[in-house]
């Protein structure tokens, strides 16, 4: 079978991180996977929330919103409806606690960082890219903060690196990196968020049609792990470049 | 290593499922693992929502809540802060998207069910003790549609049974049906439900610590399937006794 | 006259009050006025509302709310509507009200107790259900706060009881405890609040459909304190068994 | 005792119904009570809710609510806060259910009014104030619907007339009409609605601080019912001047 | 061409400022243009909002709001809807604006004063009638305050007076102070709002249905400057009227 | 004077317009002033709000907003808080009546099209930014629809084009199209919009600190109209270029 953009089952789309994308926050990075396109930018703010002030550690949050017209057709905003859906909720939730994994807060000190992950155009995988998207951002509004002395600590607060990829079952066939018109034909979907050393910090798989066995959760699995690896050279080579302010 | 409540590590809970709890829905559960009880009720009510007019399609939904005191210190109402949480908001689409894997929508005709569980005590797995009592609840309630014509298919339009619980790797060892006490202090944390034939509607697992690996994740998931098929055989035992309503 | 459950019109429903209901509440009470179940549960915390800091009184409040199927048809979450409906804050300020006619702030101390009164079966009279098992359960908080040496005064904060009954005229007959199928149809409605010693606390009578006289407030005013004095021996019943924790 | 403004205690402040003071409403009163003042308008429009179309039925409802700087010290706006607290919504509803106990739905043909109260002054007192006020503005509505055949019906919507009045036990002497000063200081608060002939449309009593017994309850009602018949003259009166428009 | 009212395009409405309106607030004015009738009321608080705090600098807000029944079809209340329209919004941030124009925030102290623009009835302008009325009310508070000692410093916080009108094109002919029925047939609308001595605070045009050129601006701008010294006179005329209180 | 970026007080910043920057918009365009950059998108859909209904008439609106980071300190989602700031709503109001000025709704028959400007970036004029944009976007919108006879009038529905740009007085000196940092050092601030012909839409002029006298407010009109024609001009050369789609 061949996938409406021409690509195996097993490749990722086109990806591109570009750092340093916004003059103002301490770090901000315009992720894209194909035709899905995040802004993700990192806000440093000294102090942490209320209950947890006075224990020395620190505090890594995230919030995930899409432009009206991110989409085929536009959404209400939810600014103007007064309440955020819950769709919003569960992927900012799932963004903040795939970075706080990979985070030591006694390193961080008392300080906030905040992701913000906007979708600019949504074509499928939105929130796999604002996870490995924003792992840039943070890597650098973290460099930032030791450079000016927000963050005192001689350790990197960051312990490890987290991308994200989704995976699903199209017609029978395992498919990594589904766009927008795959995934809702999808048996299956699933997204797998890992570590750089290919362990896991979230695995979320859904039965959208069918329920699954234990032999396609296995296969997805091999499919993601292998997306993964490769989002984190990705990563990498992204950090290694060098960014101007 | 022995659990606080003297369990094995692949012991539930004692697992209750009180039919027809209330005299006013069409179905209700009051169920019990350990000390979380959620009361599942599930009302019927002729038409769908606007999107689905006029395809012969039926509807499921859910809506999770806890009582304020459900917990060991006092929560504040959603609404009297006037907006529903994050948590709030996932589990309830959980359930829903969980109850959604075993209904055929064309049998349920143009009729909505929608499942309210509202936890009276919390103790740990209350989205998972939610899930399997609302089973139950929504299989009687389509039984009533049925007897009393609300439903006209000849066919049932539930294609299956679903039930759900947690697993967990607390203190390196690899638990089933965690309590409170072992949520959270467990370094994975993980929810499964699954069809009474074994295979998967939704795989939830989360690094709550510690990132995990294949060998661990496939415990769990073995932990995990024992589990529910147990809590298939709970169901089943409830919906054979005969419900005086 | 004989009403449809065969009681006679200065009858009560059967009552009963069960204490310690939840494991995590200071105090706790189902309690049930025939298929009305309302469940009562004090909050205790240390410190009082900013207005009331450093005056040495503590403070004693109420929320009311129903489970969305507690009716015969099914009602919205206020908590999804995102605003807490009329009905909702007239009886929870009523319940506040009420308990507090018989509280001693000073010996209080600077505590706050809530009671939260959830009603999960409704059928007629679910406010005074509510105040009738909230004061049990207040009462089973404050001993609580005593021992536990949170309230430190020697005196005791509670200065009486307090419970609460409707009464109604329907169909020219004036009837004590209104089941929901009377309510509707009563001309007058009144819900009366008596301390044991059969004082008032709260009257509220409205005419629903004609005004009504002189006499016939009296002869509701009768039955009604007949019925708080009958109710007030069931707390008293209640309050002196032993309560396992 | 003598009273801060020289009044006895059975006496009424001055009473003033000020007709017409709206050019755009359909019925309006600018009522005051001393140094209260309520703005009621009356709002005709044809057409019921949706849960009463096809009944040929009418519908009368209240919305009352304070200016920020009505009271001693500024409150702020409910418009402000995002949501109506829990004294306008009560406050509110006894005005709808009081105008609604002199209506005859029928006649009224399948048209709504609405009632607006806005304090624009408050010293005590303003909920009877706005209901004593609304009545006028509510016959004003009318008899202009009835002029416009608007309402068609032959037979007079009204089936009677309604006022209101405070009534309290301060420093044990009961007192009509309190004020502010007198109210906060209160025992007992007891607002009392009556029609025109007498018989109650409403009656709440509230201890404020001791519970009060049944002979104190019984002054308090004497004195409500003398107030109330003061105010059905003077409705009377201001209603057979002639209204300019 | 004459007008529906027979002014002159160059004519205000009858203006009238009557102070001392409210026996609560430290200064109050219901000010009137013609039938458009606006309560403004300034209240005074020590302290200032937390981002103004320690910088020895008072502040002055508004808020603007129109009854539902000021115009001649009722409109919901903003509390009721939950959330603040646009226009009040605007409209509010406009008062605030002007009025700051002519304060000195050193001699204010930190102290707020807050202007309540209540509309009672509506008939255009409600927005330049609020202003110059607001302005009257705040000069009778900031008097109130240092006779009071509330404010010490010894010269004036006021540093001017501000004042504002209405202008418009209606079929071609540039009017002034325009009523409702002429501000909706309006192609282009303008609210000027200056200091007394002839000098702009705010200048807003608008093009209702044809763009407007420079010849017409200053056309518009000569009617509203000329305006705006007849509505100061009227000002300073009201504050040399002694107050009684 | 030099200004800080060298630019001399009647030039513009950098100004680039990106057509087509979205595959899902009708109409998409990326606009910068300097770095203000504000994403433009036009959403073409069927039918009329309910109050234009039935009249063969379109309607155009806009919302606009910031996302959190555009600027120097992170600012709150307005989804998060659940209401829309003033600001938010002020602009949005003008963005759309800007727009609106330019349209023949009877061509436009009954569609709406919703502009969506979201600031990405800001450094002042983003609301001028915004406006001068979102009219490309719109011209692409309204051609998409004739090509695609969504639109089938014979006559264009823009009577003209519109654009925006803002001047103030800083230190004494007039200067064009304010950054961030000149704007908070402004004296008196201006937006103007004007049409292609250069006739005024709208002019929005506030003193910050200082009263202006008509002089001042000369020399401002005089360089806002010049920046507009240049702005024009860049609008034409935009949409004269071939837009791939």
């Amino acid at each position: 079978m061949s996938r409406i953009d021409g690509r195996t089952p097993e490749q990722l789309r086109p990806v591109t991180i570009e750092r340093g994308w916004s003059k103002h926050a301490e770090g901000s990075v315009l992720v894209s996977f194909g035709d899905t396109k995040v802004l993700c930018t990192a806000s440093v703010t000294e102090g942490v929330p209320r209950w947890r002030k006075g224990t020395g550690e620190g505090w890594v949050t995230a919030e995930y919103s899409m432009l009206p017209r991110a989409t085929n057709t536009r959404g209400d905003r939810e600014s103007v409806r007064g309440r955020i859906g819950g769709r919003t909720h569960e992927i900012s939730r799932l963004i903040g606690r795939s970075l706080r994994a990979v985070i030591d807060y006694k390193q961080l000190g008392e300080n906030t960082i905040v992701l913000d992950c906007d979708v600019l155009q949504a074509d499928g995988g939105t929130r796999t890219a604002a996870i490995t998207g924003a792992y840039v951002a943070l890597a650098d509004a973290i460099n930032w903060s030791r450079d000016n002395k927000l963050i005192r600590a001689s350790r990197q607060p960051l312990t490890g690196t987290v991308s994200a990829v989704s995976v699903g079952i199209v017609d029978g066939t395992p498919l990594l990196d589904l766009r927008y018109e795959e995934d809702v034909r999808a048996d299956t979907d699933m997204n797998v968020i890992c570590t750089g050393d290919g362990r896991f910090v979230e695995v979320q798989g859904t039965a959208e049609a069918q329920p699954f066995d234990r032999t396609e959760l296995n296969t997805l699995l091999d499919l993601a792990v292998a997306g993964c690896a490769e989002l984190t050279t990705a990563q990498r080579t992204a950090l290694d470049s060098v960014l101007e302010r």
